[in-house]
């Protein structure tokens, strides 16, 4: 008999008959002989909903109220869902993030687990229930009400998975699994049976989030073992674990792209220690996430540089710049768009040293020039013409041996049964 | 400085203009130096909605999960009305029913409240706070969050306000008080501006419910003072206290009426002993609250007796009759609908012989017939023929001098500005 969390996203529930369905399917993993904590996200739009009304009487809410406030989101999906279970014959018990021992950091909004004491849950599985936590919250050791911040179901899913030493933690999302690359892009991109947490990271960080990161470490760091899988279909999913236990062979394991991508340029920077801290510092302060960076060169104790933002930062991160011209003087800044990032993401590079010269080998014979280059032990990253992207990705896929002859199309984020 | 309970009712938050006036007032009573304390139930619909969205999933929702589901809607108004008041500068710290210490009995859907601890209360009222209440709510001991039923945000201010010693409890509703009678039926109806626990209990049970009964007991035994206002006008409103401090000389202080009434007779049953105890146990055993019983005398061993329930319940009764015919057998039963009852209500009845005999003779004068009479030491009711009801409570209303020449009606249950 084993235990099992399995965690159901906003989308899963949104509606009478996927609570219905939802239901079911726990209540078919129990049938299998299996001891079941089901982690649950507040109903389809709830939150964004709760967060309008909020707007309507204060437009900056304090962080305490509005915890107190969303929590209520997901308290309500696990009592419906509880009801759900019961009308379908079968005894189950809802929870709350205090209720579950979810302790927290005091931070209201972004709190991290800072302990479980699943007591409660042990005995209401023991009693034979299926039991439901709310996902997203927890408590301070003062018993103020805390929120997880994005991605907080994720988190309390791995969490409680490590807390109550589960044999594996599912989560169960709109798409069909981890894919080689974004199926809309490559026809066979194929379904991953097998990642590793790196990996899953890199991907997810890279702009593939079906995972939220901070859950993909919290497993990590744990050695949970994370299944992700379809709401909608009974396919396999894909397993994400440690990386000794890989399959051999496999050098790259996805290819991943992000066309959210704008490059600022710096010239005629004075080179002098502490600029690039100065420019970052800056940069950092103002809340502007900072991808690639590349210095070229220095001629005549004047370097230039790059730097990859989103495309939202792009003024923002200008306008920085200008007003430290004081402190860090330099002759021009521009900006590009159009751009995209691709990376190719795969536990055995670190081994396998050529993975990135093939890397930027394929794409030259595509007509294509490579703007900037990133390089991590697992990954290597691109950043490339927006309208080459689907060339380059069909053709990095092929390269490293990912299209294969059985690898069909089974599903992906477009496929919403 | 005085501590001060204000319980608003979910109308009186229904909407973001409401919200907001509310907050302001609230404030407005801050301002004047005063330690505040506030209760809020649901939202408008809100709890109806949470119903209606169970029962689409399962139509007999187990009570433990319902209780889960229906306090988010408290959880919610005391959220956004702590932003709503911070909005307008002030501070304010919403708690659900066990972070204020509210607990309750281990009985899910009308739990009584065992114990309120309010520390945290105290604690954030000395921070300078206004603290705000989920009404409706509390904890077990066993950490399960339990609703108190009907009337249950009056019951928690008023418990709340003998936990926390206040000086007064003020129930803000839709009407501006308590009034001598209904002002629909008599123009010149009276806001009272006193009046005792028992003479509230009485014209709570028999229809004129603006606080519900429970909280009047309560606030009864604790000695808590409470006020009833409206929420939509400064007007004062009416305080209910101890009878101690009635104004002297005033004998019945209002008119009730009940218009759902409908009477049941059996005649012809045998009068053994144990009979009445047989009857009214297999309807209250059935759930059926019955008001007035009467028993007429007795002739050749046979008695026959009639009681009142409301309309809703009378088939259900006649059924129960029925079914207990082998152990109370009787010639026929009967019923008469097209009644009402009418009540004089007064601390000052119990030492004033007579009383009641003039609400017999008043009733008589006006050529109505009375069915049946039912006393207590600070009521009367009779059951008459309901189209004889405006005439004979406005008779009443001046027979006991209730109506007077400064008593101009300010407001009432439709002056919901």
């Amino acid at each position: 008999m084993s235990l099992i969390v399995m965690k159901f996203g906003g989308s899963s529930v949104g509606t009478t008959e996927r609570m219905q369905r939802v239901a079911q399917r726990i209540i078919d993993k129990k049938l299998q002989g299996h001891r079941v904590v089901v982690v649950v996200s507040a109903m389809g739009d709830t939150t964004d909903d709760l967060i309008d009304k909020s707007l309507e009487l204060n437009d900056k809410p304090p962080a305490r109220e509005m915890d107190m406030l969303l929590t209520t989101g997901e308290q309500i999906s696990v009592a419906l869902l509880a009801m759900t279970i019961h009308k379908l014959g079968h005894d189950a018990k809802s929870f709350t993030g205090w209720q579950a021992g979810i302790t927290t950091e005091a931070v209201h909004g972004k709190a991290r687990i800072s302990d479980i004491q699943p007591t409660r849950l042990f005995k209401a599985l023991d009693e034979g229930n299926i039991v439901i936590v709310a996902g997203f919250q927890g408590m301070t050791e003062d018993g103020e009400i805390t929120t997880l911040g994005r991605g907080g179901s994720d988190t309390t899913a791995v969490a409680l998975a490590a807390a109550v030493k589960a044999d594996v933690c599912e989560i169960y999302t709109d798409v069909d699994g981890i894919y080689s690359t974004d199926p809309r892009v490559v026809k066979n991109a194929r379904k991953l049976d097998v990642i590793s947490y790196d990996e899953m990271l890199e991907l997810a960080h890279l702009g593939a989030a079906v995972l939220h990161p901070r859950a993909v470490e919290y497993a990590k760091h744990n050695k949970v073992h994370l299944v992700v899988r379809s709401s909608f279909t009974q396919n396999e999913g894909t397993l994400v674990r440690e990386e000794a236990a890989m399959e051999q062979g496999v050098v790259v394991s996805g290819i991943a792209f992000d066309k959210n991508v704008a490059r600022i340029s710096i010239l005629g920077v004075e080179d002098v220690p502490g600029v690039l801290a100065n420019v970052f510092g800056a940069l950092a302060a103002e809340g502007i996430d900072v991808d690639i960076i590349v210095q070229s060169g220095v001629q005549n104790e004047k370097a230039d540089f790059s730097f990859t933002v989103s495309l939202a930062d792009r003024a923002k991160a200008l306008g920085v710049l200008e007003n430290n011209r004081s402190v860090v003087p330099y002759r021009e800044a521009t900006f590009e768009e159009g751009l995209v990032k691709v990376s190719i993401v795969g536990a055995g590079m670190v081994s396998n040293p050529g993975v990135a010269a093939k890397m930027f080998d394929v794409i030259s014979k595509q007509g294509v020039s490579i703007k900037m280059v990133s390089t991590s032990e697992i990954k290597c990253s691109c950043v490339i013409a927006a309208e080459a992207l689907h060339d380059v990705v069909r053709a990095l896929h092929s390269a490293y041996g990912l299209d294969t002859a059985d690898a069909v199309f089974v599903g992906g984020p477009q496929d919403r049964r």
